[in-house]
């Protein structure tokens, strides 16, 4: 932002981006992102076309951005509750490895169950694998943030002894996100705290029989 | 099929039939499903658009019927190799569990990395999360059957003891099955073999330190 902007211009400016992106998300649950146009969102925002095409190279970038804010204003209004919002909190560290991450890993499944987070979410998970620009800058800027938390949280549980040495902790949390996303993605079954549950626990523990301590 | 159906016509509209789903496989790796129409691929294929509406309600029933056929004549080509191909093998049960998983992980990552299965593969994938009609049919004609291959071997290992009694099969083949399909999907990570064997050593024994059996 040029630091002559008066006040009025930001907060319209503000006011413009807002609208913009309550636009979009709304258009993406309405009518999906194919049929989502630059024109509707415009027109429904009460914006210029041109004030969009100034400020997003595309609508992928604009619905990237305009989730990213969703979940910041989850964060915000959230205020500290742990494992509550997209990507942005730590995960807890009780030191009850198990607990904390069933507790990510439900509130994770309640956000798939919001239609709020699912149009706009599904919409920017799918197309990003299709188009491999839109995909980059979606998991840079959204899935690998996320991601890294669990790394934080099990390389402290690796350090006190809690995972195996040996496990490279970067492939260890795709074995509860990876189903967890495409059970989410491909309608494959429900989706329950239980199930959530069972990912953590198979996880951690094998699906073999565990011998006794 | 009419039963009055003369062999030439029938020879005809096999040849047709082929023609048609080349030009779709084709054709969704060089313009993508989004663009790929009814239209482009009924010109490539020499045959009117008329033949392609009676046989298939839609562009996306149609490449799923292309790649299906695309993995059966893998299937017929490869002969008994055991898992060697889309969806078309039983799993090995060699009663080396570990190393039976391992083998079928290698050749979906082999098929992933093909550029042949990846751009209809990911279309079809990608599509049916964002579209509900054609998700249903890729999960009930694909994706299901490939999976239940799991579950089968799953429970014969679960029957001879070495899978917890305990352990929802369908639930657990998702631990090494969701990951690998979130990374080739979203291009987050390298597709190796050596992937492959973590997951599938991760999901057996459990990622938290096993005490001595």
């Amino acid at each position: 932002m040029a630091q002559k902007t008066a006040p009025d211009s930001t907060r319209r400016s503000e006011r413009s981006r807002r609208a913009i992106y309550d636009a979009a998300l709304a258009l993406v649950g309405e009518v999906g992102y194919a049929k989502m146009t630059i024109e509707a969102i415009a027109a429904r925002a009460g914006v210029g076309k041109q004030t969009i095409y100034r400020w997003w190279p595309s609508k992928g970038d604009l619905l990237l951005d305009a989730f990213l804010d969703l979940g910041e204003q989850a964060a915000r209004e959230a205020g500290e509750k742990a494992g509550q919002s997209v990507t942005q909190y730590e995960i807890p560290d009780t030191g009850d490895l198990e607990a904390d991450l069933k507790l990510v890993m439900r509130a994770t499944i309640d956000e798939f169950r919001n239609p709020k987070y699912d149009a706009p979410w599904r919409a920017l998970a799918a197309e990003g694998m299709l188009n491999p620009a839109l995909g980059a800058e979606y998991v840079e800027k959204l899935l690998e943030p996320s991601l890294q938390l669990y790394v934080d949280r099990l390389r402290k549980a690796q350090e006190a002894g809690h995972i195996a040495a040996s496990v490279d902790l970067r492939i260890a949390l795709e074995l509860w996100t990876g189903p967890l996303a495409m059970r989410w993605l491909q309608r494959t079954g429900e989706l329950t705290h239980e199930y959530a549950d069972q990912l953590v626990e198979y996880a951690l523990y094998g699906i073999t029989p565990r011998p006794a301590p």
